[in-house]
């Protein structure tokens, strides 16, 4: 959702804006900050000053983008890590081993579903689907067959591609 | 190119496969290896056997795929980039911190582009455009006009999206 889709229940307009803020907050200390056409600058300069006395780092945006920043460069990366996986072509420890020896990363694109929530990657990915054709719908196939009916829905239950809190892509030697 | 589209000039095709480098190789030391149908698995295994020899992580791939793993992931992931660099939405800097802090990326879609070279990421975008309608035909003459006829190639000469060697999102404070 955008602000200038909620601004007419504000009351407010010109005072109304998005802030959003990464998982966990207070180590991914971004804060995405979205006005509509109608924002005062005035309003959007405060909130930008109001980020930094909370210590996240401004993330200002110049107009309204579905995903804001960060999903939308996430959820078109996670859809072809899905369809990788989906098409067979090699499995998520393999295709996360890649990602994270090629970019130096923490974390690849199976990590990032599991923390994410694999309920909002299925949600994310059924949306998607309906909105066109393509990849997205067997994506979301797999993620209800997989995981979404079995409960193993990320992090936050303790397992989904992987298994918490010790997940295999943190292991010594994951990167061998 | 998969292994597929030369098989037939190569004279052995159950000898045949690709193996496949990133960049650098000394450091991002992945190999990935992609067999086509009719390659013998004696051969695939020996390939792989080889890379771990050469201290590369084998990435063996099931099937031919387009781009590989890496390229697979990495394609989308800056096409998307640069569609909002290009529509406006934030500049190049911002899109790379956001990702950044976000995944505790040590470069961003920007930085990785530099890297690859803009020579290469603008004909990906232009071979995309020609296949597809959308957002690459843009970014491919958003490359054009800004990189490739001023000569700002990326990494190699020193300047692409930043300066070279010391470009500003390895700088001290890019993240705050």
């Amino acid at each position: 959702m955008v602000p200038s889709q909620l601004v007419a229940y504000s009351g407010r307009p010109e005072r109304f804006l998005h802030l959003h803020f990464a998982t966990p907050v207070w180590r991914h200390n971004i804060a995405e900050i979205m006005p509509h056409p109608h924002t005062d600058p005035a309003v959007f300069q405060a909130v930008i000053t109001f980020s930094r006395q909370m210590g996240m780092v401004p993330i200002p945006l110049n107009k309204e983008q579905s995903g804001y920043v960060l999903n939308a460069l996430n959820v078109p990366f996670l859809l072809a890590a899905l369809e990788l996986l989906v098409d067979g072509v090699a499995d998520y420890q393999l295709i996360d081993k890649t990602w994270m020896i090629s970019k130096d990363a923490k974390c690849g694109p199976f990590g990032s579903i599991d923390l994410i929530g694999i309920t909002t990657a299925y949600n994310i990915t059924r949306n998607i689907a309906e909105q066109s054709k393509g990849s997205a719908a067997r994506a979301a196939a797999y993620l209800k067959e997989h995981f979404i009916d079995t409960g193993k829905l990320g992090v936050d239950v303790g397992e989904g591609f992987y298994r918490y809190p010790n997940p295999a892509y943190m292991a010594p030697g994951f990167l061998t």
